[in-house]
């Protein structure tokens, strides 16, 4: 393996921890713990791992700890700093006993079910210290839901050794551990089971969790190009630049990033909910900032827009409830041949609000919106690049207004998205210290026989050293949702709160960002080895949610 | 105007400098020069300018100096590093004579036709110092190329009291500069012309020249990119990632780039049109290696396509004349309905070649080929996104593969476009040093009466210390070429050698990089204060280019 310059160097970062964790530790129960909503139905289907204490590590005499052998598993999508928490996983063990071995499940979940995993050696992680990806072990989407699933578990299990598993993923996939603890303690086969919270998308947080690790350093590097594209529209003075932003159940990296950038217009899907905005409202919101902007000679700037825009539209949403059903298996559509025939043949069959709305679309999405399939028949939503339908229906609209005298501006735009660029990259210090600390949590939870907790780091907004480590028990974090038609019991998603500092701050400012011809912010990239007010800066989200 | 950490932290760096420009300078005359081709008709065009001697800037008893005002222009797209230089000019001119002037003219060439400037004082030049953009005082693409635009420059100039005017731009910009030059010694009108290398591309470049600014810091953002889509795509196992790069006149960015980060397959469009490659010859190339790769079990990778490729490909480029040709004033053309029919007129109507080629493009790129044309009348070619047409090429030939029994994987692709997003970047250390450098070594010009001349920094793959500063007249790097049918003296655009270093350190491990899983380099973002060996780099292309 080749490494560039800035590897070799970063391969040398000692992790900055909390300072409970630097000496001897051990775990201090506190209050037995309630799930946030429907308790009876949680308590019933969690019975051995519901109401558990919170867990905190505080210094104090450890024990001698036998040798133990844990295993590691990465669910789902990548976020910079997963390979540090297997780092501090590493470390942390052999910090208990010098015996004990980690195993990594190869390609997610599907490992620990098919039994694929390898040893990883001290050798292996000295290679993956500081540095983004999942390339480790890889990772997988496999969901751990069946019993098949978990016996295989205990199988391979049972060959390595293996006393604990750590599962680091999503919300559903620390849903999935802690039915898997659950079940492994009804089978009393002896192994424990600790989450770690990870999403590039920021909505695994909550009470007890402060942020989901990755959302930090995929949001400075958006926001580094977010900067850059901003400093650019600011010379050249001619393009408005719509940028969509990974993140389709919440707009959180859309926030932060505007927090960071401080662009003329970011949608949050949250607040298009929750207002009831059709997608003209959107179209007309942004047409009226570049029409105001225009009116001061400032024909250019950027405009943010969440990934899942499109989903939280409810006129959108409905729209493509009547598409999914209309078009299942439906004969007639697929003889028919010709775009345009297709499209009037829609039009015709749809509900007079629906068939507005999808009469208004450009062609080439309504093409997109008939045509494109997910595997499920469903319409590939996850496709529509939104950011071009916005560019297409905001210019009709200029145009429009220019006819009445409403507007008087050029409008060029370009379009970008930003997701893939972010999920690998190499963790920011932040990331870098609040993934090894969760992994070394991981391991005292471990050692003090826990199971069905997730490894927490709190108090993030201080100094590493100040961090508060511990574990909260899955259970607390759940409540019953209706999932696939089934009701089921499920980490709580977090959206953006349009009360919580973050939104507020951002509603506070945007009408002088939108305007304004020099508040745009350009963070640059993320800095390794300068001064800490560069280096070592927490999110504007939790820095807005910490602030008293 | 706010600023992030980085802007503040970055403010106060001190960029690095020529040992010889740090005290006393004088400037010592080399031979006489000769322009690259064509001596007897640039000679005859540029009678003052031509076969100046080459300047070098050594330590020096230097003389008392006049003040002196400056003029300055940015012209053309963003390159990161343009503030430095004109930071550097500011601190030239001050350290001359503390009363000399700086004044910028705005939104490029036409600032100086229309006569609109700013000037820039020590509080103006001390918010811009170390920082990407051109929002200091804008950039434009108005080409300086007219007699009443000279005479018109002569005006503000005599106003402000002018006796040099600094150009910051391209080939196109500096040759300008060059005339404009000779133009005003032939007028006696006592205004000196100077010129600064400045273009991402990376093709103003030859044996004086040996890297225009802004190349740096531009590929090592792209290059920051691809290594995290590259560790993404290694994570996730089951993507290939077709990235477009900028430049579209020369593949130097493409190729610096898979120098930094070795994808799996990257596109040169100088080889491409050097082999007299077809489309379908471009499109097997890929899918080779893809089916290559997927036989190993990876069917996930990168590949690294330049912005100019589509006009690069002969025959692609015959078939774009020939549809500017038949579409030109075409009544007939337009009033055909539906793009179906239009597309099956043009097949009818283009060379049996061209016609082929036409009909095996995707319907999307061939509607895009005839429907969206320039200002001109042109086939748009620059928006073309090259990256999607050889996705759906690609996939399609590997489906007929797969039918063959040639190709057993799974295509599943994204695209991604850089550009924007490094233009405007902080510039790196190199690019800050490099820039600051010519801006000073520009006033040294100034102050000893030089004009026609280009600042001229090398030895840059030492330390910035033993840099080597001077002058090169322009005209010594000019050519003729045909331009819109006429034969013009311009410099000649460095296009990638197939036999220069960098190319053939390239074609000789690309084999390599195409099948292996553990060649992907992942550089991460520029670092500004950390080891030298990471932050004082220069591109791969100098290393190479340089090495004995």
């Amino acid at each position: 393996m080749q490494k560039s310059a800035l590897q070799i160097a970063r391969s040398a970062y000692q992790p900055k921890m909390p300072a409970a964790l630097l000496g001897e530790v051990r775990v201090k129960e506190g209050a037995a713990t309630e799930s946030v909503a429907d308790q009876k139905e949680i308590k019933q289907l969690f019975p051995n791992t519901y109401g558990l204490p919170i867990l905190e590590l505080v210094p104090g005499k450890a024990g001698q700890y036998p040798a133990i052998n844990v295993g590691v598993i990465l669910s789902g999508g990548q976020a910079p700093g997963g390979h540090n928490v297997i780092c501090g996983l590493f470390d942390g063990l052999k910090r208990l006993n010098k015996e004990s071995k980690l195993y990594g499940f190869l390609g997610g979940p599907s490992g620990l079910i098919e039994g694929k995993y390898k040893e990883l050696t001290a050798d292996i992680i000295d290679e993956y210290r500081n540095t983004g990806g999942f390339d480790i072990i890889g990772s997988g989407r496999t969901k751990l839901e069946e019993t098949w699933q978990f016996d295989n578990g205990i199988e391979i299990c049972k060959k390595l050794g293996i006393k604990a598993i750590v599962i680091i993923g999503g919300d559903d996939s620390n849903t999935n551990a802690c039915v898997l603890a659950e079940y492994y303690l009804q089978k009393q086969c002896g192994i424990q089971i600790i989450g770690c919270p990870k999403t590039i998308d920021g909505d695994l947080k909550n009470n007890m969790i402060e942020t989901s690790f990755g959302f930090d350093t995929a949001c400075k590097v958006y926001s580094e190009l977010i900067g850059n594209i901003q400093r650019d529209a600011n010379s050249a003075k001619k393009y408005w630049h719509f940028i969509r932003l990974m993140g389709r159940s919440a707009s959180h990296i859309a926030l932060e990033c505007a927090l960071q950038t401080q662009p003329n217009v970011c949608i949050i899907s949250e607040e298009v909910e929750r207002k009831n905005l059709t997608l003209n409202d959107v179209v007309e919101q942004i047409a009226g900032a570049i029409a105001a902007r225009a009116e001061k000679g400032l024909n250019f700037g950027t405009i943010l827009i969440p990934e899942g825009l499109i989903e939280f539209i409810p006129a959108m949403k409905r729209l493509i409830r009547e598409l999914n059903d209309l078009l299942a298996g439906n004969d007639e559509f697929v003889a028919i041949s010709g775009d345009e025939e297709k499209r009037q043949y829609v039009i015709g069959k749809l509900t007079t609000e629906a068939s507005e709305l999808y009469a208004s679309l450009p062609k080439g999405i309504a093409r997109q919106l008939t045509m494109d399939r997910d595997p499920h028949g469903n319409v590939a939503v996850s496709q529509i690049e939104t950011e071009k339908l916005l560019i297409e229906m905001v210019g009709k609209k200029l145009a429009q207004w220019k006819e009445q005298g409403r507007y008087n501006g050029k409008f060029s735009a370009l379009n970008h998205f930003f997701g893939y660029e972010g999920r690998c990259a190499t963790p920011s210090n932040f990331d870098a210290d609040y993934c090894y600390s969760i992994g070394v949590t991981a391991t005292q939870l471990i050692a003090a026989g826990k199971t069905g907790y997730m490894a927490l780091v709190r108090n993030l907004t201080a100094p590493a050293k100040e961090w508060v480590a511990g574990g909260v028990p899955i259970t607390m974090m759940m409540n019953m949702e209706r999932r696939s038609g089934k009701m089921k019991p499920v980490i709580q998603k977090a959206l953006v709160e349009l009360d919580g500092k973050p939104f507020r701050y951002f509603a506070a400012h945007r009408d002088l960002w939108a305007v304004s011809t020099d508040t745009f912010i350009y963070p640059g990239p993320i800095q390794y080895f300068g001064p800490s007010e560069v280096c070592d800066q927490p999110t504007q989200t939790l820095k807005l949610e910490h602030q008293a």
